[in-house]
């Protein structure tokens, strides 16, 4: 709670006070850990706004997890050639990592064709993660245990087009040209070595519409992501980032990343009154308070009953199926809403890409979805369609190039 | 110029100094003709940025036109259904007509099940156009001559999926959550009389990005819509607004809707260098300025040669072949970005959902059509895969409903 008392204070209160951007950089920086980078990038948001805003590139960690989110993402799932061997791949990285780099700040990429187009930087982070066939091509038995396909659960529908990868690049900025332009220029740069296997683009609200610290609401309604660690605290590092002495050694300072495809069925919660959508959700959906509480971030009180004696959170209820006093079983969500044209006959064809990050995916991913999977309310209306499991590798010094460590 | 100039000082001006968005609110309101609500909207942006400001639905024209263009736009088209009559029709309008008016305030639509989405309008704007379908269930005759589809242009591959429609929904706004919001809420109060014929989603650059007056660069990097009449106009009422004593009397204070898909074959394009580009086009990549001039709004020099006696502006360059000294042939555009996963193989599936506004599409918009259909370099690198037209009905008051005048 101090945690998020100190955010509310380097966030909210400077937004109320009608200097949401400047704040918002120097929260970006403050992460990074670059004074004089918030400084500079502060003066030039006051001037223009928020497109010459950058986030760091490199560092410890790679950049595009611990920030407040961007408005617009895409992730770019890449299959291998099968004749791309070892020292393809790094030379793929190397090239990609000075694309990223570039791009990041502002400046156009070698061989970009559209050089204009990457001067609006809109704090655009390209963030790097590998499955299980790169780590393997490169370093056979250099895998963590988790990095593979998540085991089948019950309420999955998983279609083979939404799954999997050897290389994802997580592409997000504000705004949504520049992410359009860096996509392709890195694959672009990636076209001899791999092929694309999947794109999911997102949205969330858009920069300059809320405070940028306010939980966003999903296209359920749902007020959505109230419970999750806070980047740039303690907490965060410990459930994101992999420590030194994690096994397998190269992934330190990197994480664990977990990407769900979840079609919303719109038209089905729309035959559910507010009430049944409360119940489902064990929190009210125009504050979202607990039904036990007042405020978002009023803690849920579970062992509450009705006067009938009835829980007045559900059994099945999401936050409590979703909750649990294992503190290793925490992770750092990332969700964007995608909405695309309907089919024949239907009003929607919407969701959410879920993306989460941890160090470990089995300890702390995994309990979550068991009880979710297993009875939670929401079920009804959502759907896994595509899974995908990824190992994000630390950041690099400028030089260097992400993976780096994997390959020594 | 003069009005160029006007709008430098109105807009550019203001945003140098800082205060873009407020600058920005001035205008929409200023095309709107309501001081008042520029003077509270911007009181709003100040504090709270860009979500809470609003253009006013109600007036002589329907919003969504005469303004500087949302960052996110969906054009949903829609097929009555074959048992849909006259009355059901009017039905529709006066429901959606309510929708829109309080979804474009900020407030939420009647039986919308997630009204907390709608409490962030960012400009969202709702323009209705009527295909000769609908005009023809409603009011048989009553159709301009030009409402039907365009003719057949060699360059054009149209995919059916793309074309056409009875109803055309034009939804924008600069937050993508407001806009899918609208949608559904829109599309949900259409469904008993409407299937869904096919949606264009696009985007621009972000709020914020860039000074909003600037001319926005498409994915093939180009400086695009250079010469476009200027909202707040004059010259632009004598484009696009249809005058009292046109026919139909149906349609005066509406305008004609033009809605071409064209595919951008940026994989091609990626093969032709920066000089080829610039011959094409028949302007710089960097600045936009025409290749006989050093700055974006200088005009043409057509007839200016190199040494060795070719023209500096290639006869079949890109404006050259769009440019006309008919003072009549000329449209207002209001072009959006599309970037979906590329199909396998490619490295994108990119272009350009094209609109246009004119009063009358035949005189306007066909001449400047086929002469680039004819010989345009550009063709070698764009393909139209689909077509529409419409015809967009004047606004209405407070109490009434859009498209009443068809229905007396």
């Amino acid at each position: 709670m101090a945690d998020r008392s100190r955010r509310a204070v380097l966030l909210g209160g400077a937004a109320a006070a009608g200097v949401g951007a400047v704040a918002a950089v120097g929260m970006d920086a403050f992460a990074a850990g670059r004074a004089s980078d918030a400084r500079a990038a502060a003066e030039a948001a006051a001037v223009s706004g928020n497109g010459p805003r950058t986030i760091p590139f490199h560092g410890e960690h790679q950049a595009g997890i611990e920030m407040v989110p961007q408005a617009h993402q895409s992730l770019v799932s890449l299959s291998l050639k099968p004749d791309t061997d070892r020292d393809t791949i790094r030379r793929l990285l190397i090239t990609l990592t000075d694309d990223a780099a570039r791009l990041t700040r502002g400046t156009y990429a070698l061989a970009d064709s559209e050089p204009e187009l990457a001067l609006v930087p809109a704090r655009l982070t390209v963030t790097f993660g590998f499955g299980r066939g790169l780590v393997d091509r490169v370093a056979p038995g250099a895998a963590p245990a988790w990095l593979s396909d998540l085991p089948a659960f019950p309420i999955d529908r998983l279609h083979q087009w939404w799954n999997g990868g050897d290389l994802v690049l997580q592409i997000a900025a504000d705004d949504p040209l520049t992410v359009a332009h860096a996509q392709r220029m890195l694959l672009k740069d990636s076209r001899t070595a791999t092929t694309v296997k999947w794109v999911q683009t997102g949205f969330r609200r858009a920069y300059g519409s809320e405070r940028p610290t306010r939980t966003t609401r999903n296209l359920l309604g749902q007020v959505d992501g109230t419970v999750n660690t806070i980047p740039g605290t303690d907490d965060f590092a410990g459930v994101v980032w992999r420590g030194a002495t994690e096994n397998p050694a190269w992934l330190a300072g990197g994480t664990g990343f977990v990407v769900r495809r979840i079609e919303m069925l719109l038209d089905k919660w729309d035959r559910l009154d507010r009430t049944g959508r409360e119940q489902s959700v064990g929190r009210r959906m125009d504050s979202g308070a607990p039904l036990t509480g007042r405020r978002e971030t009023d803690e849920p009180d579970f062992a509450a009953t009705s006067p009938s004696g009835f829980p007045v959170i559900a059994e099945f209820a999401h936050i409590r199926r979703a909750r649990t006093d294992d503190p290793r079983q925490r992770v750092f969500r990332r969700a964007y809403n995608y909405d695309l044209a309907p089919e024949v006959g239907q009003t929607s064809n919407s969701g959410m890409v879920f993306t989460s990050y941890q160090h470990d995916v089995t300890a702390q991913f995994l309990p979550i979805q068991r009880r979710l999977a297993e009875v939670d309310l929401l079920n009804e209306w959502t759907v896994p369609i595509g899974s995908a499991v990824f190992a994000i590798p630390p950041g690099c010094a400028e030089g260097g190039h992400i993976g780096e460590t994997l390959f020594t």
